[in-house]
């Protein structure tokens, strides 16, 4: 029997592929789909069933475009309309090989979300695994809030009878396997452990030993940021998002085209580290280092305007290109050809942003000159406590909230380590700000250096 | 959390690296053992401790290897002396970061077995995994022949006890980690599922739902083969096998040198496919095809001598060498340079291999002059059914039993396949028999051409 | 300055990336050129300018493929009609950043083959290299047969004033950069040494130290095959051939959908070794081994039906795949899943070639009921010298003379090593000759075994 | 014939590999030398003879590590003794397959150069290429300093002989393959054309049209720098460097070891960009760029205490270990792992560098707080021009230079771009100079940006 977990990095997206006696099955695939492919020609399998479990809203499906080489079926929950595949029903059962995958309907996370159990028929008609989706996680559940505020106390109901009449009831010893991990957007705490089981949800999963009521209050007030490119990821994801056969091939641009790009409509993305920046930058560009743009772009960058990255030196795009792909970003374009030294190589003009460590903080913090910005998540701010006398405002929201910043003073931005703090400090110096300071090492160091975080 | 399964293919040989808060832990390394530093080094995790879950008979471990770079603290079964290392007992706890391995003692295939059970103590005091070693398989357990026989019913009882008393109390949702997969000699009925837990164990394996009487009855009357290779894994695991820090390096081997070694000392693995062995072949070498390789060379190849390769192509001979280094045989030399046909461009003499078809079988299964050698695992033999009027020698005993074999008779060997017909071919052509043909499809092929077997 | 020769093993085609100042030029790229732009971008290179030296027979040409994703400029002799790029004459100039590329019209290979005289202006205005597209080899001089019988005198005229006239006269220093390399169709007789100059072309080429007449009698009289293939890339080539933007991805053929192509329309090519296809093979297949693939496809496969792979162990397809779209086939489709060995697990048919070494030809030379067969390059046996008794087909022209061959003898092929014999027997096979046998080894094996070759 | 060129990147040095008829020839093998073995392998030739065309002085020779698995012979001029190979003289020739390298006695760089005359026999008695080791490049010729002061005079009257003797009498048409390409520290001016003849130096190279009084004042005035590590490989050339058998395993570090290793003898490593390190540094920390090492780290890194690396995020570190061993620095040991941000994630104090673009400094060039450092090469400075004001020292003598620079005053470094600026920087820092400020963009920038530079 194939299994394999296929992960798309810091989404923490999983996919899964299974198979027997020469098929296999595909759930949730992402969209650079090759590796499905080479995984089920390694094992001489012909993939014939792909599943979505849900319409997501945090990445492009791959379903089309795995389907186009493979010729499989594309199934989904039959809820919702889709603009592609075919709507399955609770008890429908899809043989592949000597395996057997039947849907349970799990609504909740959204209202067509079903799961799916796995069965060896081969050994035994016990359930092996179940595919959860976005309804149960190790170590949490999924976010109910998507349908809309007014929607949020209905999802929520219908995702604890989903836990709590379909999958609990399940063996202790099924092998749970959710579509994401740790560090999701689609769960707030989702544990970083890769596989679980319905035996040790049960025992050590907090939300699952909450009464309805108790369950149902806990996830309407649950805060939880929603990036506005979720949703561009539902329109897609629903009507089935283009096709691209494969990765695009990114364009040099000179430092020269970069410069005449400025003022336009192109987005250059600094992708450095926070240091890097600080040195020096080009003005006007937005600071998102490269963990952190599957989690951010979303929030800064649209769809339109062609995207331009800069580096310092050009190692590994590929990586960095899939993650713009897999979230539909087809409009990743290029990036400044011999890093940023190409930039100032032509005697350019650039623009820097102060660093600060801990220490240095420390010793200014009754300054009344200088304005501590916070632009961690809200929840994190409430649960580790913050700097005295810090304001807040999360990176995803600063551009909205500009008024809110003191236009005559230091502002020094932070968050739990100082990337975000950089993406943040970059949106204030592209908006004009002067005298902007990034902590360097945010809470994270704050804590590290002996100094103490308040509660409110 | 760090959860990662390092598979050495073929071998069916499972280990595994975990770790949480900048510390890790492997179990049952494997001696080409560098991927275990890559994965730590990516997650910036320290390798801290390595476990033996028991003194492996079927490779070379890896734990001294790994221990060299990583400085780590090597811990085994304390009830047998080993040449390194540290023993640990029953209910001895090691912490690695959050995590917790609690070692429970599981004798039964070796006496100094245990398994490891893992918490996350970030978590929950509830167990999340068993790494089973030899004990307790998917839909299988560990053989207790190794001992002797002499032994056997003893370190059945011994098992019988272990899995009881030690494994199935855990609880149900605890995903079993063992040491082996599907195909492993160390197990005849190994599931080929990549994860089990305990509850489907329980639910689905027919060896922990006998009794104690039924099951060491079972486990006495096991037939299952034990390659000669065996005792040497066992005392260099013992000792502490030699060092060797990285894969070697093949020398490239001329026509005219490999003729100058034929009958000497060195050992010629001609490790082409049967159909390329039949074609032509250079006189007195054993065919070996690539993925047989881990599992019968231990029959046929010696410590001493140098082991040189023949291929077609010499494509990816790397992966080919990790076979000899796992199973300690450090005396692969080299390859024909230029493939078989540097062979036959000098215009030397080759030998051939009839091959037959089964409807060519099935045409003269009456004739009084074909003899009929089936060279598989005796209980595939015996649960499959036969061709009939076919012998039987294993494959791994064929030298032995030469004698048995007519001399002047067609010799139509066969497997399930036909690479262990061509293997077995190779030895009958080595050892003077001139009309030797290898059946090409065995018995599946038999039975897929609408031929029947018998059973007695 | 960059300078990078890339090479398309066996086809021995050559092409060339120049650059310096932020702008390069290609030569003769192949099709799938992805190299190219990922040179340039390595080298912050911007490729403005592609070149054609001629319109290129023997593969794809990638002008077009290449000019997609980088915006270059085609440029080609303009002696003749393209469906693309733009026609260049004598003495043209282009600027790539600090060099310069000047046009030298060098017909007689095609009437509007160019070769491209390369200076560094910011070094001197002496020429440092030409281009010699198949004007001028290392070794040798381009063919004039292609244009046709009855132009093959011009054209070697012509080729001769090119010579004479426009290379040359070039300093002794310059480096040649011709388009082919040893092996390829396009020229008998190429020396294998990678770069080569003026000077030492006219120290050691032949065919340079020839008068007029002399040349032109010689290249009349040459013989040299066409392959039928060259028509159908003229064409494309003067059209301009379709893009693909990408490798096309192979899809795995199960045994069952092989045998259910059999006898209908698909084309299935056995890629194994001689002795592989001799031990078994499925029936009506031909057997082009990997490296085979670029010289002989071209004869015996048509540009319609399916393609379909047959290999031992499936390595490494990929560099296959690129051998087929190098020349056009993109009806390449697919492969057999699992290897030969997915076949013979059918139970299906095999059929069987014969193999001999020297001395077991040696033993039958004088055998009435042996007849043996030469289907090497006519020159080869001229020059080199045939087995006694032997016939002759070229192996690219044998299914023209099938007639030539009895039907009720042994028929021996042989060529000088054994893999276009193995093509040969593979033919054979196919229209209905029930008895043949391959000479592994070949006139070199026969030589190297001390028996002698014989001249008319 | 093969022929192949494998360059170390940066160092520009070259190397190379012939060989016809199953055997090669290794000239100027470099210390990581798997890739020639790997290429003889590819061609099946056998390494037999490996050369040094001299006692190199800017990296460790790979002879004596390359001859260990080949079993090669190892050749160098006899007029200095070495503590391995064997000595050779002028017209020594020596047989590799169907090519002959005759040894040319070239004096002059050192008094043992030798260079290699290759004809490839097969084809004819003239030449075909020359190795000409450090004697003759393109566009210039070796330098003739390191044998001391005092000897200049008479290496330079050497190297006349040698070019004006030996290797321009030479066919124009022989091309000539040195041993470094442009950027190499082995002489000032080589350009960066990848190959050149005989013919194409005589007519464009300056030097060579000098007379002998006019060469001899040239070289003996030429201004060019020893790095300090020459020492230390001369002596390992000349005895024999250790061998290595791989590249060394780089461990991690934490930030805490790191932090622990300050003010010890360890030599930490900053290979971040300008403006990396500008925005925030480990004090007391070196920075040398990627690119940067090969050409600087001979000028401040001690070969006994422990080397670690400071990187953003440790991306292809392989890469950065191979220009370490190549330059003998086996003490290279590990890096910090997480990057940069693992040390400020501890709260860690960080020190900054300024950065100014060319406007920057422009608006401040009066101001006589800021006092401008030039750290370039002295001949860049007198070709180019120096920015008005400035003074200079050359970033590899910075350390003996200090008491010039002015405790009080800002700094402000610049070189051409901006990374030896950087360089410069963190040696200022890191003996306690405070205000230190980097000029991003360099000389070129500043003329980029319509600034001028003066001449003296």
């Amino acid at each position: 029997m194939l299994f394999e977990k296929i992960k798309s990095e810091i989404l923490a997206h999983n996919s899964y592929i299974v198979g027997a006696g020469g098929e296999a099955a595909v759930i949730d695939p992402r969209r650079d789909c090759l590796i499905y492919a080479q995984i089920a020609e390694r094992e001489n399998m012909k993939i014939t069933k792909i599943f979505e479990t849900h319409k997501n809203e945090d990445y492009v499906v791959g379903s089309r475009e795995l389907a186009r080489p493979t010729g499989a079926e594309i199934l989904h929950g039959a809820r919702e309309e889709f603009g592609f595949g075919t709507g399955v029903r609770e008890g429908d059962t899809f043989r592949v090989g000597s395996l057997e995958l039947e849907v349970i309907e799990t609504p909740g996370h959204t209202v067509e979300s079903i799961s799916l159990l796995l069965r060896d028929r081969s050994v035994s008609d016990d359930p092996l695994m179940a595919f959860t989706g976005d309804a149960l996680f190790a170590g949490d559940v999924g976010r109910t809030d998507l349908a809309g505020e007014h929607r949020r106390q209905e999802m929520s109901q219908m995702l604890y009878a989903s836990l709590h009449e379909e999958l609990l009831p399940l063996p202790d010893g099924v092998i749970v396997c959710p579509a994401h991990g740790a560090g999701s957007v689609c769960g707030g705490n989702i544990s970083d452990r890769e596989f679980t089981t319905i035996g040790y949800e049960k025992a050590t999963n907090r939300l699952l030993s909450m009464d309805e009521e108790e369950f149902v209050e806990y996830k309407v007030n649950e805060k939880i940021y929603e990036p506005p490119y979720f949703e561009m990821m539902r329109r897609l994801n629903r009507e089935g998002p283009p096709l691209i056969y494969n990765l695009p091939h990114l364009r040099p641009y000179s430092a020269r085209e970069i410069r005449s790009l400025l003022g336009k409509k192109a987005q250059i993305v600094d992708i450095r580290s926070p240091t890097s920046y600080a040195g020096g930058h080009i003005p006007g560009t937005l600071n998102i280092w490269r963990e952190g743009l599957p989690l951010y772009m979303g929030y800064y960058l649209n769809y339109e305007d062609p995207i331009v990255l800069v580096d310092d030196f050009n190692l590994d795009l590929d990586s960095v290109v899939r993650h713009f792909v897999r979230l539909g970003y087809d409009n990743i374009a290029g990036y400044l050809a011999g890093g940023f030294a190409a930039w100032f190589k032509q005697g350019e003009s650039i623009e820097r942003v102060g660093t600060w460590s801990p220490p240095d903080l420390a010793e200014h913090l009754e300054d009344p000159s200088v304005w501590v910005l916070d632009v961690r998540n809200i929840n994190h701010r409430e649960e580790e406590g913050h700097i005295r006398g810090s304001h807040h405002i999360y990176v995803g929201h600063l551009e909205e909230h500009l008024a809110e910043v003191p236009a005559d003073k230091q502002i020094v931005v932070h968050c739990d380590v100082g990337y975000k703090g950089s993406l943040a400090a970059s949106i204030l110096k592209k908006r004009g700000f002067s005298n902007v300071t990034n902590l360097l090492g945010g809470t994270i160091g704050w804590e590290a250096a002996n100094y103490s975080l308040v509660r409110d």
